[in-house]
């Protein structure tokens, strides 16, 4: 990068990231030319190439303002990193588009023939036989209300009390997490994060505009003090985390944590969204935040993508009861009804005697798959950060502090999508680590890509 | 409504539509006083009951502003009209929750047994038997190609050129035009919709804290004269508007409006969606703007649920090429990949021989129920505005200047769902109009329930 784009990918960034608002007039050239060290010269080009791309605009004497009108968002202008292999998509997009037969140990999710295809065709022939209203109309706006009382039994399992009429379906876990965002946030505000966490909270917090913090996570969830810090310096409206086993470090929420944080948050007025989509990998459950708080100031969010079929599209949020009428209003807005179709298939695969069976012989294979990779990847060198105790994601090192963006790039040229580690961290502190799914990890010739790929 | 509730729903409006922006000062309470005729306490205490909620603040010996942390997001407070008989989700909302066998010549699709469920079953089955990915694994970004493919197909039987990798698969029309809301538009842009539009295309505008300026729409499209003066003294963004049969008003898009409005839309660099979701009840094909603009600055969108299901949940975007990256980075970003089912079921039943037979005798159907229609609402002294060529709709003058508010608002109680007109109307000056759809209008009790209403 040369100067020049290196002083318009940051103005970029800092408009993206609303650190400059529309209209608000940028540092001087010369002030700027300072800090990064460079010449005038320098910050004037970028300024002007700025200008030519109507990102910023003149006023005669009056410096350079950044432009009302901006142009569409582009979420991989968006932040920091305009490199394409740390971008929070990156991951994503390889995963989703190299063909299925691609190996893809950063990819998170299970491969489709782990899925409960069986439940699945089951429930798609019972559906194509059920009521005319099942098959053509809309739901109603809280969608399924059998699929909303299974799920409330489930949660009461977790000790989280909810009445169905505080459940609405959704598209997706993304789309649960999504929803809540619009409702809450504004462009500007803050939120905090775990540090590592899910990439895509990373790229869907950005087409939001608002401001992240992250807070570092620990074997027993965020580190505590540095969350009360948190609180205090930065007022957050909202803080995402993932309840049961953390994604990427596979970690759990200790009881002494879980409790500390809702303290912190109630008495802050913080709002949390707990994502407890890996729920059923769980053998023994953690403590939800949702449970103790008694859906007061948490959002529980889940679906089925992970354990039934990513190929069905459900999803689900239990909200305090206080905000389920505007969500709804919003959900109408934004995606009208919703169908009964996917929840009737999925309702009917849940209840089937099948699953639980299924999901038994799932903890197992993982178990086993852990077992497996844990020492392919000792002998190269790649050591877990901690042991989890379920699901299907290992939090490594790599050895010699190599950069897994490069060794991602080197991989994907030889078939092998890897998920490196500073798509997960909001303070790019985790340059040498990866997320690698076991589930995944069955082909030797992973192995040999990456070993290639380290020397 | 009390003088101080009168000053508290103008202050929240004016913030929800960021007329008032965040950290502003409001006028004064002198000022306001005044322009109300209302006293200083009035407006004092209006001042301090929205400082209690949190909306407003104040400074001492400076005056009321806007809050930088606003309340969450709540689409009912948004715009200017409280009244829920006339918001822009009130139709939506009676006609997903009340049941099915309600009476609902308000809604805006066909009763589910018009719907194409026999090929839905099939569908369904033929997709219980599929290979393993395609009921498990995540879809492509783009969406299952041989459904793209058959799109552009159709597409171009409309004159619409676009390849298959600018077909964006979507989980619903309503969702398609989201992804592009939010790709396009920053909060305080403007948009220019027709007037009368589809009430959700209100209630989705808020929900983007953007302007909003209609421009009335007459028999043969927008009002160019109108439009014209709209882009010079608004400067919007994007104008979105119906395709072949507009909804509500039933009317179709001549060709020498559709060629001026898309001059003055080049002109200008105004984006444009053009909502083709009814584009399979059409019989002799009008001129559509994406097919006369080839793609560059218009944004084609659809689904299946007026005519296939709206249960199963399946809509598309056609967009200019340079665009699609940023807007698959969007859609995975707020809602992940998608799933192949509900597209492998919609392609099944597209492409099932029926359906164009089924789409016929939906065309027969709709003429004789607006033939039969007509003369019924006539006996009540209630006139369509023109006779559509098309589709379901009748847009409907009221006898005597009634309220179509007070008039849904009786119905309601007795039943019956109606869709009053200014709902649909941004100058709120179709206080005496309703849509009114055909097919749903088959029991006597609607015309009874009605008459006793006007009564």
């Amino acid at each position: 990068m040369t100067k020049i784009e290196t002083v318009i990918a940051d103005v970029k960034a800092k408009i993206a990231t609303v650190t400059y608002m529309p209209g608000t007039r940028l540092p001087s050239v010369r002030a700027t030319a300072k800090r990064y060290g460079f010449s005038p010269s320098t910050v004037v080009e970028a300024y002007e190439r700025l200008q030519t791309d109507g990102i910023i605009s003149s006023r005669p004497g009056a410096g350079f303002y950044v432009s009302d009108v901006t142009a569409p968002l582009s979420l991989a202008d968006m932040g920091p990193n305009l490199d394409r292999a740390v971008d929070p998509l990156w991951v994503s997009r390889q995963s989703l588009e190299t063909s299925s037969d691609a190996l893809k140990p950063g990819c998170g999710w299970l491969p489709p023939d782990w899925l409960y295809a069986e439940g699945m065709r089951r429930g798609l022939r019972s559906v194509a036989k059920a009521d005319v209203k099942v098959i053509s109309e809309y739901a109603m706006p809280l969608g399924l209300l059998a699929l909303r009382q299974l799920l409330t039994r489930r949660m009461s399992g977790l000790g989280i009390e909810a009445e169905p009429s505080q459940v609405i379906l959704t598209e997706s876990g993304t789309q649960s997490i999504d929803l809540i965002f619009r409702f809450l946030l504004t462009p500007g505000d803050t939120v905090v994060v775990d540090d590592p966490c899910y990439f895509n909270f990373h790229a869907l917090l950005r087409a939001h505009r608002v401001k992240v913090v992250g807070v570092p996570y620990t074997p027993d969830g965020p580190n505590v003090t540095a969350f009360a810090t948190i609180l205090d310096e930065h007022k957050p409206r909202l803080y995402i985390t993932n309840a049961a086993i953390h994604n990427p470090t596979g970690a759990t929420l200790s009881p002494a944590t879980a409790y500390r944080v809702l303290q912190l948050a109630q008495a802050a007025g913080l709002y949390i969204i707990e994502d407890d989509i890996f729920a059923d990998f769980e053998s023994t459950p953690a403590p939800r935040l949702a449970a103790l708080d008694g859906l007061s100031q948490v959002f529980y969010i889940g679906s089925f993508s992970k354990t039934l079929s990513a190929s069905l599209r459900c999803g689900y949020i239990a909200a305090p009861s206080e905000w389920v009428e505007s969500l709804l209003d919003l959900k109408i807005a934004t995606g009208f009804g919703g169908g009964q179709l996917a929840a009737a298939v999925v309702l009917s695969a849940l209840t089937d005697s099948g699953y639980r069976k299924h999901m038994s012989a799932i903890h197992t294979r993982l178990a086993n798959a852990r077992a497996q990779t844990i020492p392919r990847l000792a002998k190269l060198g790649i050591e877990p950060w901690l042991l989890p105790q379920a699901g299907m994601f290992l939090w490594c090192k790599l050895p010699d502090n190599n950069s897994a963006a490069t060794l991602a790039n080197r991989c994907l040229s030889q078939g092998v999508v890897l998920a490196p580690g500073n798509t997960f961290s909001q303070s790019q502190s985790a340059e040498s680590y990866i997320r690698f799914n076991v589930a995944q990890a069955n082909d030797a010739r992973i192995f040999e890509v990456l070993a290639q790929a380290l020397a």
